[in-house]
């Protein structure tokens, strides 16, 4: 199996009820459901846009408790829109992590192994929507379209979303051991 | 997206304590955390050989509530082991489908939709292990060798497991949906 190593160079929390907007924080106690006070946080959640196949509403299991994205992707989505950062907490991130730059390629089933024994479980690669792109555009109010271009310089960068496998503390600066699941030979 | 049908042909639960062999239900009211009564229920469960980056024992978010096999996989696998069936009960399957020959080929995050409402997401294959094997070679103790020959005839023949994603009845004879997750534009 292919395993990989990464820093986790912020945690983030979206505690503000009306926004998607995370802000930092120093320490996460993980429980199963994601990040206590966070928007995100529950074992289930409302099926919602993202989840057509279900009445909008309906309690359904969340496979979206914790957002992930990687420095070096949020650096190419800033030079491609030609702007000087884009920063995790304008995408809601939950997590930003350095040295794995190819987040966004992690396969599902992957999990992301925390030095104090916490686990994540990787559910899948995010699909960037208009949301952010707005955020973006509000701190950058004299670039052109940058709502719009955002979901393109976004496409397959905009990292994963991940389940809590394991509960447990995690701290701004763990070093991650990723161990990446490979389907002709997956991790049970 | 592609889609697929298929018809449930049984279900059945492991409600004997001491066996993981399944006995044959006609209904079952799916829940958060999978068949109620059954030795795999639950939203977490024990960290166990199949998780060896966690210790054992250790709660871990549950992927594996229910797990699921295509009779064509089942009669392959009798095909090659020279035997007259395999039956779901000896492998432990939850539910039995017909119509979707290779089941165990079926992305993670794909979704199984029951007329009813509920829903179960695949959490990827199910490796063979050598139990299931022992189960087939009591049923046929004159063929040799079953037990050793079992894991070779299922690679790839297993099945999937799943975790409920919408809670409801499901019944057998149900016509389920099947929505095929493809990484390439991954359902969300």
């Amino acid at each position: 199996m292919k395993t990989a190593e990464a820093t986790v160079r912020a945690l983030l929390i979206a505690d503000n009820p009306e926004s998607f907007v995370t802000r930092r924080i120093p320490e996460v106690n993980l429980e199963f459901g994601g990040i206590p006070g966070d928007r995100h946080f529950g074992v289930t959640c409302p099926a919602d846009s993202r989840q057509p196949m279900y009445p909008r509403g309906t309690e359904i299991l969340n496979r979206r408790q914790i957002t992930i994205l990687s420095e070096e992707e949020c650096h190419k989505i800033a030079q491609q829109l030609g702007i000087e950062v884009v920063l995790p907490e304008w995408l809601g991130a939950n997590v930003l992590l350095r040295g794995f730059p190819e987040l966004t390629r992690l396969t599902m089933g992957s999990r992301i192994l925390f030095p104090n024994g916490a686990g994540l479980i990787c559910m899948g690669e995010n699909q960037p929507c208009t949301f952010p792109g707005e955020v973006v555009q509000k701190h950058y109010d004299h670039v052109p379209n940058l709502v719009n271009e955002f979901v393109r310089a976004a496409y397959k960068r905009r990292g994963i979303v991940c389940a809590v496998e394991r509960a447990g503390k995690i701290q701004q600066g763990d070093k991650v051991r990723i161990l990446i699941n490979d389907f002709s030979n997956p991790m049970q």
